[in-house]
């Protein structure tokens, strides 16, 4: 099959084979994301080696299940051992031993054919376009949020970054009423923001480098301050956003350290909080409603042939989500 | 009066006014403790101008409730504005225009007179003695612990570090009935924390200084970790012993910058929690069972006179807590 592959860097190969995992359900991939962790991934983030990608909707083409064939599905990308405490409580999430979807020991989704145990996978209904379908993880992984922290209508809360992920953000925390705030670099990213109803703050590049405050927001702290930058600075920036006991949710995985002042943690009496994959169930019962049009955040769908101007476009500032389109047959 | 000032550099002054701040009380010092934000004060940190010093056991000399005059007392060290929300709720320890005794706008406790409004002071009953009494702030810092991260008996916790506040939060600690590990680099230290009941783990200088895994750690990961290493590595190492989903607690502030992975935070879903002073009503109410005794953690006593040789111990890495004593009057 056709497939992206990384090692050391990334390739288009036409010879790939077709996964077969004893038990698991063998997806046909239609629309795959590339996410921010794919970017970081070619620049060595994890030491991944293999084909990446994880955000995707795709037909189920076998299963020992019959009843999932030919059923269009987006996937949990985590599969756990089964067996440890966290999998028995239904939770691969935190597995020790998990595998994860383009990310981590498992091939992913940038290829014609992906395999995922059949529990992995949750129908999608007919009400969903395809290139909404492909944002259930993503939406997923912003939806988790809302698991993690309490977030009140009452609050004050600001995301940093404008990018696909702090987008999808917006449209989860909408969720709760609560008064949102986006502060990023990219005009064009910052309307949209606006459109969903953030308050928008827009710095700049120098200022978003160097930790600096955004110029136009004065002395107001956040109740709450989520970090998807996806720079190394954004927790920065966000320590400098956050109220004394304030919440700061950190989202972005990227390759590089970062270089912090961990007192005014200890000063302010910051809590911290790591977020990574929500549950794709909540995501897909959103996009179900109707309510949330992330057609928006769809910069650009690109057959895999493609894959190198997607790669590039993916990783210019001014892009939201490029989609690749593995439903492309090869010419 | 005799008082130990900093401006870029800790010299002794022997005409420092006496405090005179309307409406607060007056309190002669008898000890005072060198704590690790001090070292930290006269290496810069927090841009500090003045007096240092903020552990302190003296007796009330002067103030406007005549009841208070010749008691015994401690004392809390934030001193609020009076009218922000915070010091309405009965806490100024996040009250943004607050003074810090001895670290934020307020002279402090080297010195043989410090000033403090009449509210931060708490009697010491008579059962305790002053140099158990001068050990009221830090111990209530490590108790701080437990009024922000449930801990239950049944719980792993790893203490990052063996000095005199990871010692005073492993005392804490002890309280909840937690089995307790702590990772540090000395030996008598370490003999120290065991006696308190707590498994110890020694790791070299060298790990300790680029982050690695105490070697006979193995795969061991704890539920709540808590890094009183006063090194910016020691989050470093806190991030590699905590569970995923597990809870980090950051008690030491430095002057310098740490560098990190934050994605192993947000990969793991840890919760990090900066925590700072505490209440010193539960400090005085636990040496008052008298069944904590923190002798072992005194180093040694020395008269303000010899204030440059303390400093010099204090900063050693076999030393615990350096006392100041400032009723020994000038010779």
């Amino acid at each position: 099959m056709r497939a992206l592959r990384f090692d050391r860097q990334l390739k288009m190969i036409d010879d790939a084979p077709v996964p077969s995992v004893q038990g698991e359900a063998l997806v046909r991939v239609r629309y795959a994301g590339i996410c921010n962790t794919d970017l970081e991934i070619t620049r060595g983030y994890g030491g991944f080696t293999g084909i990446p990608g994880h955000e995707f909707v795709g037909v189920v083409a076998q299963s020992d299940n019959p009843n999932l064939i030919g059923k269009r599905v987006v996937g949990e990308i985590n599969a756990g051992c089964g067996r440890c405490a966290e999998c028995q409580a239904g939770d691969s999430r935190h597995c020790p031993e998990r595998s994860v979807l383009g990310i981590k020991n498992r091939d992913g989704a940038f290829a014609e054919f992906l395999s995922l145990p059949a529990g992995n996978l949750i129908e999608v209904p007919n009400s969903i376009t395809d290139l909404q379908a492909v944002f259930a993880e993503p939406l997923a992984a912003a939806l988790h949020v809302l698991d993690q922290v309490d977030i009140s209508p009452s609050l004050q809360v600001a995301v940093i970054g404008d990018g696909k992920l702090a987008q999808l953000i917006v449209v989860a925390l909408r969720q709760s009423g609560c008064r949102l705030t986006v502060v990023g670099k990219h005009q064009r990213k910052l309307d949209l923001a606006s459109k969903s109803g953030a308050a928008v703050s827009k710095v700049s590049d120098a200022a978003f480098e160097h930790g600096g405050l955004p110029s136009n927001a004065g002395n107001e702290r956040f109740d709450v301050v989520v970090d998807a930058s996806g720079s190394p600075t954004g927790l920065e920036i966000a320590l400098r956003l956050v109220r004394p006991m304030g919440i700061l949710v950190l989202k972005s995985t990227h390759h590089d350290l970062a270089t912090i002042d961990t007192s005014q943690i200890v000063v302010n009496e910051v809590h911290v909080i790591g977020s990574r994959c929500g549950r794709l169930a909540g995501a897909i019962e959103l996009l179900s409603k109707g309510r949330v049009d992330l057609q928006p955040l769809v910069s650009r769908c690109l057959p895999i042939s493609e894959w190198a101007a997607a790669f590039s476009e993916a990783a210019s500032p001014g892009t939201l989500k490029i989609i690749l389109d593995l439903s492309h047959r090869p010419s």
